[in-house]
């Protein structure tokens, strides 16, 4: 496995990149990463590492895409861009299996569908988050989250394959559960798109669950839940929203009520802190850009080394488990 | 003022209606409302109650319409159903002003549509909820939340446009805030309805502020989101999904979190109660139905007494303030 990563862009850039590359290669003793980014910084953060340097590349790139860029602009004109010089690398070197980036989501999505290219039966890439749950150790994938904002019943429908085809491979879950997205669990409910996909859905081989409501985003009832990139960006953030307001509510609430507050949040501590350790996906991956014709994830832009790390096994995962033949063959079944 | 108040078809009905309507009576003393129902019930329900008996009618109605009826089949066919009785009165007789529901939310927004009819200006009605939010004592109203789930941009500027005169109605804002939900803050961001409403919005004379996305919904930054209710409706629900499994899961924490944890909770619980209180809008009133000829509220469907008097009394504030006019002359300025 030689997986490509892209150095810059996020938060916490080079140096949680560079150490969750290191941490995947002391797991992982057949991968190689190739680190992309301005030299001297990665070896800076490589100096203090152990780690077995005939498996760490470096690939020289001084130019970075940052999130005010505009994504397509950023694409065609930083052309000595950390992302931009992966993609490429990506694309054009049999030898890469795949990339991990915590930059700008609009690029490395506009970038992946330019430069690596979409697999030949897809018509739209999708973006595809692992949304933790109330259940312990059960994720819901959701496509699309954002990549398409405009959707057809058949791009859905591609959405549905891909996603089925991702749980099994990235889960091991032989039948996965798919449900669409919608306003209300009857069948007679929805929007135009929603009203047509679901008969299309319906009459197609995926385990079809019907419908869902956003509430069901966290309740860890289904594996995959599809939808145009508008709601899914919607339902995915308003769920973000709630969770930091909550937390910004209870830590002013806790403040506010003087030492009796304050003790009890001490001894509650461990409880919460296990709440939001279930609630995070740090140890699970990033996202997927799923109908790519190689594997690339996006990584949180706050992600720290254990995040990436886990994106950089992710990406050996799939890529092992050869998920773009997978995704040809589900298309064309 | 005089208030029709549906007593059946809530969760907690008819009790708490009728225990919501005679708390607003004795607060408010020019006003009387009827309840709509099970006569032997409703009078069952008002014989412990201490009250005004000439500022409380009865009109009898033996039929329920349930959360399981589809909504436009049983606004046809359950024609002695408190709630088409309800609005049948209230659309026949001059003399009432308003009228609250805690039943089918569908039904309400179907028998509002044909039976008290629309605004002449209005081209669809929508469902106008209060969102609470983390800063205290505020709240975001949401246009629409779900009645319309397929919208062209001219739909979304008379959500925008409603909302604003019911924010300056209800709220005493003077300058509200109105804000469309997107996929992100940028102008250039969003589908082919949000792009097209961002440059409407913009060109109007409302205090348009741009894109929000839904990580805003309970930040209480703005007064008003506007959105097609799709996206409205999965912005809420998920927001509520959320809310609802953190605290599952915090339950489950401090359950399996030993004596220290449980210690901790007691402690916190006022705390904790004090973020449950604000979330909540129990002391505010319901979602109203923007664009119809007389001012109706849909009271959440778990709704106890205190929350059905918040609505009858803001269903009270609305109409001594001609909103149904000010909308008219809003949508023909």
């Amino acid at each position: 496995m030689k997986i490509i990563v892209d150095c810059f862009g996020g938060d916490n850039c080079p140096k949680a990149a560079v150490e969750g590359a290191v941490l995947a290669i002391n797991e992982k003793k057949d991968l190689t990463v190739a680190l992309v980014g301005k030299k001297e910084d990665i070896e800076a953060n490589l100096a203090p590492l152990s780690y077995d340097k005939d498996r760490v590349e470096i690939i020289d790139a001084q130019d970075v895409i940052t999130n005010d860029d505009s994504p397509v602009i950023a694409i065609r004109r930083k052309k000595e861009s950390s992302m931009v010089v992966a993609l490429k690398t990506l694309a054009d070197v049999d030898a890469y299996d795949g990339m991990v980036s915590s930059g700008n989501t609009g690029a490395l999505l506009t970038g992946g569908t330019l430069i690596v290219k979409r697999l030949n039966s897809v018509t739209r890439a999708c973006l595809a988050p692992i949304v933790p749950t109330a259940v312990d150790k059960k994720y819901t994938i959701v496509c699309d989250a954002g990549a398409n904002v405009d959707c057809d019943p058949s791009m859905l429908k591609e959405f549905a394959i891909m996603g089925d085809v991702y749980v099994k491979t990235l889960f091991d879950i032989e039948k996965p559960t798919v449900a669409l997205l919608n306003n209300g669990a009857e069948e007679e409910k929805g929007n135009a798109l929603t009203k047509e996909t679901y008969q299309i859905l319906k009459n197609s081989s995926l385990n079809f669950v019907g419908n869902v409501e956003s509430t069901d985003f966290v309740s860890g009832n289904v594996d995959v839940i599809v939808c145009d990139g508008f709601a899914g960006n919607v339902a995915i953030k308003s769920t973000e929203g709630m969770a930091k307001n909550f937390m910004r509510m209870l830590k002013s609430a806790i403040l506010g009520g003087g030492l009796r507050a304050k003790l009890g949040y001490l001894l509650l501590k461990p409880a919460l802190l296990s709440v939001k350790s279930k609630m995070s996906t740090d140890e699970v991956g990033g996202a997927v850009l799923l109908g790519l014709k190689k594997v690339i994830i996006k990584a949180h832009g706050s992600s720290k080394e254990l995040p990436f790390k886990a994106a950089i096994l992710q990406v050996c995962k799939l890529a092992e488990r050869n998920i773009c033949e997978k995704i040809e063959k589900g298309l064309n079944a």
